[in-house]
């Protein structure tokens, strides 16, 4: 017989994979273990998805109104549901890379690998969680693995150190609080060990010793299935390999969510947004390409992420080898190094650092991304309303411009006499002249302000990351605080909060590397683009100038 | 007793010195003598003004409703009024330079000369007619002394040719109908003789033999009546006598009237419209000077403007001595060589034109002055909008932007890193060069826009002085036409057709010679204007290019 419960209050579905229920409706419970918190089942509908499990009472075979395992409150629980976590938000984002949801875009329309681990579909509800704070450019992916691992370990937590209550909490969720609890365990190979050093600004990811880059070339349109399916492949060719293997956007994406699973205190950059129609567009495949090319600029210029495992096989395994691909992709999927024990991978500097200087530190780094991020927004709209008004306004004028210096000229040509012929053509001439001019005003924008707003998207969305990152190392702090507090009460002993102290210096060292990698990245990229653009602006006015001097020249002999 | 008269219709005034009667109102005569169909006089409420003769009748002293003397017609005779005469429309002339009326500007709001012989107070009716078509910039004004001339003429006129009974046509108005009728006679000295020769394209204005030009500069507020009064001075130094004088728009004024009264086809460029307020505001006076200074340009580029008495007068008589300049004042206006006497004075090519040739030319020219007008209207629109653009929208874009990467700077320097302050002070550079970018595209207009803005009002001036120039070539060609069918009925003997023939050849010499002054500093003008505004714009782009190499500059140690 199936397991049932009736809800306790209403809920509103907010993202996929949850269902609504309504008070007093009776629902099927698929197990009566709540993964973290949820429960999976139908609602009276028939409707499959999640819950929160606070939110039901189970019912049990005498039909007693028992409340449910999770939760004795008799008031929603989820009154401070997002608030910890709440990321900054973004009401007047105009260009993001937004976190991929899957689904959207037909690279999923085909058994792509029939063994995967992980439930891609939409509307199921599988070992994966999603999306629970409706955050898109900031949330994580953690694996049911991870979940069951960090549940297990949840067990066995101690008394003495409160657990965090909220268990949407980003500190909770990334594994930050059970590495910090001491309840993170596995074994460390040397391959996986990822060295913080002690820079000149602070604590640093220990340099790629074999930096790579990676062209992406050559976007072109596979079938298969006779033609029935179809889809466009790039060519990657890294450095360091020089052989090209073709990979398609549900590679990129699947990479993508396996690193943001990995990693929860590196910003990991955001894939090109889906797109659902026109995929197969000329423009919608140069954007895209060109925001894949960001992407894996980011991704080979960051000493971590460069050099893990998952983004090597996926960059070097010869894409018609399907079975080594396949070795690859189940054993990234089954990688034990990610979230709360990616820490354990991470040694730091001798020197424990000064956690007043690091919560310092962070606090700046915190003012300094929400002025960014403002900044960028502003600069963003104000670059793209600029690129609107080139190619209408600006084009508009200039063209009304040369058209009434052609009228004028066509006027004068009524006038047949010798003296007059060479000045009607001359200004004939400078009527096209500016209507080229209006046209180069139209295409400008392409070559110097898309590049501004590509730089921008992908900055958006790093700093969509570090909320949640900022968030970990927070919260590993405040461990750190009620530690001292609960030896100084005599509820914890020393030896236990030394535990504490050193393991949030770890993620400590990590978050200041990160944010080191970040401004490092960031004054690179921000002066590149802005020599590109000043240089493109500059190519763009003297292209105008020459154009006007050529005209110029007509009068000459007029 | 004074004579009165009753209106028998209703008479809205239209122009200034006229003055409504209501049907059937009494009014005042101060004279039984009509002037060239208008009576002088003032209506029941006492408002003094001119009237049509033809819309009153005369009260006698028995009372009786006898008809007036000048017209039995019982339908009001103005229907056609001014159609024959109509100038071309410019309903939607943005900038010209408008033909002034007086009073509207306190130029004259001094006596500055008491013996003046033509009254120039608004409101009064003096011996001169004021424009009674209301089509501003294409009128003429007509002294007392040459039309009580023309009408001494009109009454000795042979029956046989029929007159044309438009009184108010340009073609009567100027002078033109009297002249080929042979009514028009003076003595022409030596050196008011006026030689049209045959140049390489027809008819020419012979050239001036001593060319010479006249700066206008540093207008100067003076006053008088111990700082009472005020009005600006001009330094004009005429480059044929390198004595400056100083003369008032006033006097630029009073020179014009008498212009336009002298030469019935000659387009005398119009002086800077008048203005009632802000007179002495910097922005007016530069404007002023500037179309002063074009005036000028094409009073001394014209073989028989730059020649004629009265300028010369204008140019050289010191302005200190009141006495020659009231002197040659009053002679100029006692010139008797005006009007109708001015074709006197041209003497033409030894051979005859085509007169059908001749009308073609003028069709063509006529097409050729609409498309014209068409296309300067047009033109002007188009620049005087592309003006408002760059001062508001396009500063306003570059502004925005340079803002914008200010603002990013300034997020970015709240990074104190030693490695971010290069960019942040190159990012910010670049900020402040945005913004001078868009000072810059404010600033532009006024350097190449204006100009061309002030070259097509001085032309539309131009343009709309001809139709009344064609037209008294037109009504020549049709009294020859009709001679030539009066001879064939035997109304006309052929010596008197002759002497038409002849003097229909003066004005047509007269008027193509014109026409190709016309195109001649047409041509010069606009190629120096698109040349002048070629080269302001490539210095402009070149400017802006500067400033972005700047710019561009600072990333390198950035």
């Amino acid at each position: 017989m199936a397991l049932r419960a009736r809800a306790l209050y209403d809920f509103n579905s907010e993202n996929p994979g949850e269902v609504s229920v309504r008070e007093n409706e009776i629902l099927t419970l698929y197990s009566e273990q709540d993964i973290d918190g949820w429960f999976e089942g139908a609602n009276s509908k028939g409707e499959r998805g999640l819950f929160p499990a606070s939110y039901v009472e189970i019912l049990r075979n005498d039909a007693a109104s028992t409340f449910n395992n999770n939760s004795c409150t008799s008031s929603p629980p989820f009154t401070t549901f997002s608030a910890p976590t709440q990321p900054q938000q973004h009401p007047q984002q105009p260009q993001t890379y937004q976190q991929p949801s899957p689904g959207s875009d037909d690279d999923w329309d085909d058994d792509w690998d029939d063994s995967s681990t992980v439930a891609d579909e939409p509307g199921t509800v599988g070992g994966r969680y999603h999306d629970f704070e409706g955050n898109g450019p900031s949330t994580y992916r953690v694996s049911t693995s991870s979940m069951a691992r960090g549940n297990a370990q949840q067990a066995k937590s101690s008394a003495t150190v409160s657990r965090n209550l909220n268990r949407f909490s980003t500190f909770v969720k990334s594994g930050g609080e059970a590495f910090v609890l001491g309840e993170a365990s596995g074994f460390v190979k040397d391959g996986d060990k990822i060295c913080v050093v002690m820079g000149q600004y602070g604590p640093e990811w220990q340099e790629n010793p074999y930096p790579f880059a990676c062209t992406i070339d050559d976007p072109t349109k596979q079938t298969k299935f006779k033609g029935m399916k179809s889809y466009i492949s790039y060519k990657l060719t890294p450095t360091h390999t020089q052989n090209q293997v073709n990979r398609r956007y549900k590679h990129f994406d699947w990479l993508y969510a396996r690193l943001v699973e990995k990693f929860p205190v590196i910003s990991v950059p955001h894939i090109p947004e889906k797109q659902a129609t026109g995929r197969f567009e000329e423009d919608f495949i140069s954007k895209r390409r060109k925001g894949l090319i960001w992407w894996m600029n980011h991704m080979t210029s960051h000493p971590v992420l460069a050099r893990c495992d998952v983004f090597q096989h996926f960059l070097s395994c010869n894409s018609t080898d399907e079975k080594a691909w396949k070795q690859g992709k189940r054993k990234a999927e089954k990688d034990e190094m990610v979230g709360a024990n990616f820490f354990l991978t991470i040694s730091t500097p001798a020197a424990p650092l000064d956690f007043q200087e690091v919560e310092s530190k962070i606090d700046g780094f915190k003012t300094f991304t929400k002025r960014m991020d403002d900044s960028t927004l502003q600069l963003n709209a104000t670059v793209n309303e600029f690129a609107r008004k080139q190619i209408s306004g600006f084009k508009k004028e200039y063209q009304k411009v040369g058209l009434s210096f052609k009228v004028l000229s066509q006027a004068f040509e009524i006038d047949q006499q010798a003296y007059s012929t060479g000045l009607n053509q001359a200004i004939s001439f400078t009527g096209d002249a500016y209507e080229s001019i209006g046209d180069y005003f139209a295409e400008q924008p392409s070559k110097d302000l898309d590049p501004i707003m590509d730089l921008l998207g992908l900055y958006q969305g790093h700093l969509a990351n570090y909320p949640d990152i900022i968030h970990v190392q927070k919260g590993a702090l405040t461990k750190v605080k009620e530690s001292h507090k609960h030896v100084e009460e005599g509820k914890m002993d020393r030896a236990q909060a030394e535990g504490i102290n050193e393991r949030c210096n770890i993620i400590s060292c990590a978050t200041l590397a990160e944010i080191q990698h970040f401004h490092q990245i960031r004054v690179r990229d921000f002066k590149a683009q802005m020599q590109h653009y000043l240089q493109q602006q500059i190519a763009f006015f003297q292209k105008i100038t020459g154009k006007l001097e050529e005209a110029l020249q007509k009068y000459d002999n007029a």
